[in-house]
């Protein structure tokens, strides 16, 4: 089981009429400031504020009338409940999300106001799987995967044919990597149709599972995650990490200081709002200008839903 | 003394090259909840982050190579600071900025980081005019007024030519005003090009000194502002009140409660950070939603340099 340029493509065909291709923005003091010219691919913009939209819909035109009247159940920190919440509706499925704890308050409301069912967990993996297969076997739901599933991630992946489209210079590609379905997605999509084109995860050092697998070739599981970026907090996925291995050429960290200091400068910049996980690409190229001097440099701008009751850059 | 359409189409001329042609944006979930039709001129992604942008250029175009090489000066709670100090970059010239003690500080850091000299006063316009005139005199700077002035007016004014272009079916406009200059420059364009779209400004309660000069009929200066809207603590200018008087059809007020909810609201659906003088205009919206129902509504988004550190919302 494996995910090819093709479905990609095919995937993008049949989201494009539920998701917004999202912008390719340029910011003139960001280039100033980091000595890059950088291409932000603005999924802050995404529906319900997250790319997570793109791989949950994607996921739903898959079902079958029959599976999506007995409902559709996933477990999620957050963008990804929203996001099925969200299709769920569209496709007139009901939707039971498995939440942590610790999910950040304005992704509980929106998955709820989207109409989905949250069950709360405590915030371990086992927790969230427990209470996943607890929900599906009372309520006979389809589970849909949060991130390590074909369908989840050619769904990431089409963000990556828009942005080939919207500038076909770039030099690398700088992509948050959690569950790694994006990361999957995009790699595999990118080096399909431009080898020449560098894509780089990027985790933070507190939950840099990825980059601990990729550099040993062995899949490390991330227990004990420590970081502010919430949406990355979760573990590579089996199928993304063997993607991962074959098409992506580097990963690297970032601290949670560095995520806080490129979400401020990002959002006064830009005028953008950005939640941690999705700013950790700037803090990449933030961390380490020489490596990026000059070049075309396209960072996904994953999500947008920050808590602002709670402001993490305080 | 006075300001016609012709000035302000000439100023958007001479201005064009130097200043952003800001989008005229949409959020359904806005339109959602408020049941309104809703426009926003994003002037929070304008030059320096504001409106502020328009004038001061459109002011410096009007200088002599004698004046810009004696420098310019104003005095500004903000935006028009950190836009004369761009502008005067721009333009080669060295500005001086008088700014109260409470100006929010990333406002202060902007006029600083644009290359102009600071100059602190107390937070009282008397302070501040007493602190302009020494600074004037003691330099030999031309005074570049905040608000109060033909050619600050002409320059804010072209927003409005660039709404009518962008959505010619708006039935209302929603311009916030301070000291005047922004919804001058808007009404009397409005009016003569299309005196059919209602032209209404909105104030924050502890600052009304313009709706209470409108209601009036007579000018009152406003003393002790108390709004968190930190760019409408202004006085009404004189020769605004008069522009305003003939060409605007209504002003409202919101409280600084209504304010901080909308700029709560605007942020997590439009995903742009927002300043509170600059989200005033869907406050009214959303406090007199019976009012806009089924309207196109153009609502001015002034600025967007909110102060993170210090998040007026929590």
């Amino acid at each position: 089981m494996s995910v090819s340029l093709q479905d990609v493509q095919t995937a993008l065909e049949r989201i494009k009429r539920y998701v917004h291709r999202t912008p390719l923005e340029r910011h003139q003091s960001l280039n100033d400031l980091s000595g890059a010219e950088l291409w932000f691919k603005s999924e802050n913009k995404q529906k319900c504020g997250a790319f997570k939209a793109r791989g949950a819909h994607h996921a739903l035109t898959q079902l079958t009338p029959e599976q999506l009247a007995r409902g559709v159940a996933t477990h999620s920190s957050g963008n990804h409940g929203a996001a099925l919440a969200l299709a769920a509706r569209r496709f007139g499925a009901q939707a039971f999300v498995v939440m942590p704890s610790n999910a950040p308050v304005p992704k509980r409301q929106a998955t709820l106001a989207y109409g989905a069912t949250v069950i709360d967990c405590e915030p371990t993996l086992e927790a969230r799987e427990a209470a996943l297969k607890a929900c599906v076997e009372r309520t006979g739901a389809v589970f849909v995967p949060p991130y390590d599933h074909p369908d989840i991630i050619a769904g990431q992946g089409t963000l990556a044919l828009e942005m080939l489209e919207q500038n076909p210079n770039l030099d690398a590609i700088l992509v948050p990597v959690g569950g790694g379905g994006m990361l999957a997605g995009v790699s595999l999509a990118v080096k399909a149709l431009r080898p020449d084109i560098k894509v780089i995860g990027v985790e933070p050092l507190g939950a840099d599972d990825a980059k601990r697998s990729f550099l040993t070739g062995q899949h490390v599981r991330q227990h004990q995650p420590d970081t502010i970026a919430d949406g990355l907090r979760t573990t590579l996925g089996t199928l993304n990490f063997a993607l991962i291995r074959d098409h992506t050429d580097d990963i690297v960290t970032v601290t949670d200081a560095q995520i806080t200091a490129a979400m401020k400068v990002f959002m006064v910049r830009a005028k953008a709002l950005v939640e941690p996980s999705g700013i950790v690409g700037l803090a990449a190229v933030m961390a380490d200008p020489s490596r990026f001097a000059k070049q075309q440099v396209g960072i996904v701008i994953s999500g947008g839903n920050v808590d602002l009751e709670h402001p993490v850059w305080l």
